[in-house]
Parts: C-alpha cells; structure tokens; sequence
C-alpha cells in the first residue's frame, strides 16, 4: 500500500466526538503529541474505527501550513 | 498566537527543495518522524526559513485523512 | 510572526454559528465583503475569539480556485 | 451561476509566475489587497486569463484559517 | 464559465443529509459511481439544490490523493 | 484497507507530466472521464506509479465544490 502524500504518521485513536453529519477524531502519535482529523459520521462508520485502534494519519504537503513565530 | 486549526507540531527544517514556482520544506519532529509542506517560493521567501530553523506545523483537521490498514 | 501561505488579511469577526462538532465564522474584511472559516468547535474555544475580534485570515494559494465567467 | 462555498470575491489579475507544472497568479481584490492562486499550467491555459482580466476568486470555508495574534 | 481546476464532472444529486452547520451532498456521477460533497447549510441554500438536481463537481488536483494498493 | 473519505474511485494512469518539485497525473476512471492528481516528486518515486498502472482516487468530502451552472 503507497500513498501520493508526504506525510503518514502511525497513531493510536483516543478519542471520537461525534456530530450528526460530521465527527472528530483524536490520535495520539509516537511523540505523545496529538493529532485531529474531522470526516463525515459516515466516514466514520466506513473506517470502524474505535478508542485504542492503530489507525495511519495521511496528510498532502500542500495543505501543511508552517509558521515561523 | 493562537490557530484556529487542530494540528500544531514544532519541528525543525532539516531540507529545502526548490523548484521555480513551488518548493518542498522538510521538517523533523520530536518523535524523530520527518513531515512536509509544499508553499510556493514567495511564500517560502517570506518566511526566511533555512536548514536548522524552528518552525510550528499547522494543519486543519478536516486535512487529515485517516486509514485503517 | 511569519506564515508560509500567500492570502493574508485582516478582518472583524462579525457572527459565529455554533453545531455540536464544526462552528462557522463570520469575518468583515476591509473592502466591506465578508469571509468565512469552519473550524471544529474545540478550536473555536482554543482561538477564544468572539464578535468584534480581530483575526488574520490565512489561506494557502493552493486551496484558492479562479473562474472566469 | 451558483458556487457551494462561503468564500467569493471578485478580483483582477496583476501577475502571473509560471512554472513547468504549477503557475502561481496574483489578483488584486477590491480593497487594493493582494491575494494569489497556485494551480498548474494547463489549468491555466484552460482558464484562459491574462493580466488584467477579471476572475471570480472561490473558497471552501474549511480551507480558511483564523489567527489570532 | 472556465474553473481552474483539472477535476470538472457532472452529476445528478441523489441524497442530502443535514446538520445543523454542515451538511453532506451525495452526487451520482455517469459511471454509476457516487461522489460526495461537505458543505455548510449557508452553502447549500445559497446553491439551492435538491435531489435529482444537476450539478457540476469541481476539485483541484491538489486536493486528489492517489494510492497504489 | 479503509478510508475516512467519502470519494474513493478506481482509474488507470494515462499521463504523467514532471517538473522539479511538483508533477501532475492523469487518471482515467469508468466512465471515461479524466481525473488528475498534483503531488510532489518524491511522491510519485514513492508511488512508483507509470502508465497503464491501476490506482485509488481519494478524496475527502470537503475538498469536493459543487457549482449549480
């Protein structure tokens, strides 16, 4: 499995906030950190994921934004 | 400084890509992993990064696409 | 404070409509149009903004689109 | 003619870089600010636009970020 | 009427679920297969469709993930 | 292997045009419609992806415009 994106981080799902058309969901990455990715319910219900699965974080560089404050 | 947006990591620029209207910044985070931005070389001017600078990731969440492999 | 995106502006927060999950926010630029952002509703209370603020709009050129009519 | 996102400005071209794959045009908006759209060349030469025209400028909510500062 | 986009497909509205910010369009497009849109429900009413409805879909190729599997 | 995108079509690569940094790819889907993707460079090495291959179109749902011509 290859991806056309630069960045593919492995995480582990610790929490999921849930909307009606829309849902939040929180991944804890190797360094601790957090990361937050937002889909649709039904997306989420395609993936099936729960808190504690492995899921793998996939992001084009173009929609990476640095700031150098 | 504060960022409407769910994912902000610190890292550090370790290579510079440079094209003619588009470059490729790589950038090392704490855990070790390497993330990457695509901006434009105005953009990349403005921001007067190099090698070796500390820099602040931020992506949207609704960026962040999850897999489950 | 230095952004590596090439839309940059400033403007007034002029109405904010809350969901359980995503927020939408209303901002008055200069020239007397209006922007807007969707955010989750956890970044909208991490940015604390609220009516009258005002905030920088930052948007990447890659997510711009150009018609012509 | 009706677009599915919250952000339309009209504006006019005042540069455009080109690239071998990717273009970077420059629009002045009504407010005499700047903004700027990355797409590749051969949208480009669909779009059809030179300096000086008039473009409607689009973008999705989701791609806007707010900053505080 | 020309987009700078490389995505442009055609297709008839087949079901809308709403919230109470964002809502989810689903598109059928000639190959039988279904494509979907996120949107806010300001978007939605300013576009005005309903199901059956004809519409164009539009995405810039940036935003088009490719995955070898 | 699962998505957390609403778009996921399958195509066969017909084109691909490089530059330094960015290069932009072709996709056939189904219906004979054309699709295409711009990503990085090390990207595509990545991919490892020529003409005739078979891939997966990802889309998340919020990068998807609807106009109504």
């Amino acid at each position: 499995m290859k991806y056309g994106a630069r960045n593919q981080l492995m995480g582990t799902v610790t929490d999921i906030k849930k909307g009606s058309v829309m849902c939040e969901v929180k991944v804890k990455i190797s360094s601790g950190a957090f990361m937050e990715s937002v889909m649709t319910m039904n997306s989420l219900k395609e993936l099936g994921i729960k808190k504690g699965d492995t899921v793998k974080i996939v992001v084009k560089a173009v929609n990476v934004l640095l700031v150098k404050e």
